[in-house]
């Protein structure tokens, strides 16, 4: 059975999920981030995926990225499966901007996080919301969950 | 017209190409460290990729993923696609260890790179080589080009 891992949920609010991944910003707001987790339990790396999944990731994959450009208007996306400290599999979408605070450089490591402001974080949430129409995606609009974790959420 | 961007020339040996990407091994011995590069014109995203060539690149990506997996055996493989500072879209797939030298960090700027003894990047060569078989895989072989940059290959 699929379950989300306890650091993943501690540092994302749910946005909602597409047929195959749960969509969830993360709390960090110096950088518009999304993250993508597979529905599927025990995965690690993007090729244990069944191949269907990983077709159906980088369509979702990229809808997000479409969407998170037309939104945040960036210089560049940055997409990454890492997995080097939280083992179970999710791609990383972040939006970023040649004045971001840790450009051109990765933003793994390079600078504190930064807590949102809870209206910030509510309209863009909203945009998202308004925005990711497709791939199957379902919004998760539980209000309490805004700027706790992300735990209540049961896919 | 599809042309390799100068920072990846010089970055990188070139192993071969795949139906869609030049698969490249970047000259950093510090890691096995692999960058697929899509042969379409001015790209810079995946999302921009024609649907099709999407699919074809998860494909060739995993493919690559599950092969250097089974050659080097890491902890984890990271895979990326960042383009802040080579725009032309570009995939890294980095073999990740418990003992490397960012580990568990992000390798982007972590480290300054390693030159490759000739003998370990020519055997790294043709282990890649042996190995590569599958999703219209051709080996680059140019002897004179395993120490050089890899602007002899037009493919």
């Amino acid at each position: 059975m699929f379950e989300l891992h306890e650091q993943l949920k501690e540092d994302t609010v749910t946005v909602g999920q597409f047929k195959l991944c749960l969509v969830l910003l993360h709390k960090d707001a110096n950088y518009p981030w999304v993250i993508l987790v597979p529905k599927r339990s025990k995965m690690r790396e993007i090729h244990h995926l069944a191949q269907e999944d990983q077709l159906q990731l980088i369509r979702e994959s990229s809808h997000l990225s479409e969407v998170m450009t037309s939104i945040f208007t960036p210089t560049t996306m940055n997409i990454a499966a890492l997995g080097n400290v939280v083992s179970q599999l999710h791609v990383h979408h972040v939006a970023r901007f040649s004045d971001d605070p840790a450009w051109p450089g990765a933003i793994w490591g390079a600078k504190p996080a930064k807590a949102y402001d809870k209206e910030v974080l509510e309209e863009r949430l909203n945009r998202l919301h308004g925005s990711l129409v497709g791939e199957g995606f379902e919004a998760h609009c539980g209000v309490d969950d805004i700027m706790g974790s992300s735990e209540s959420f049961t896919p």
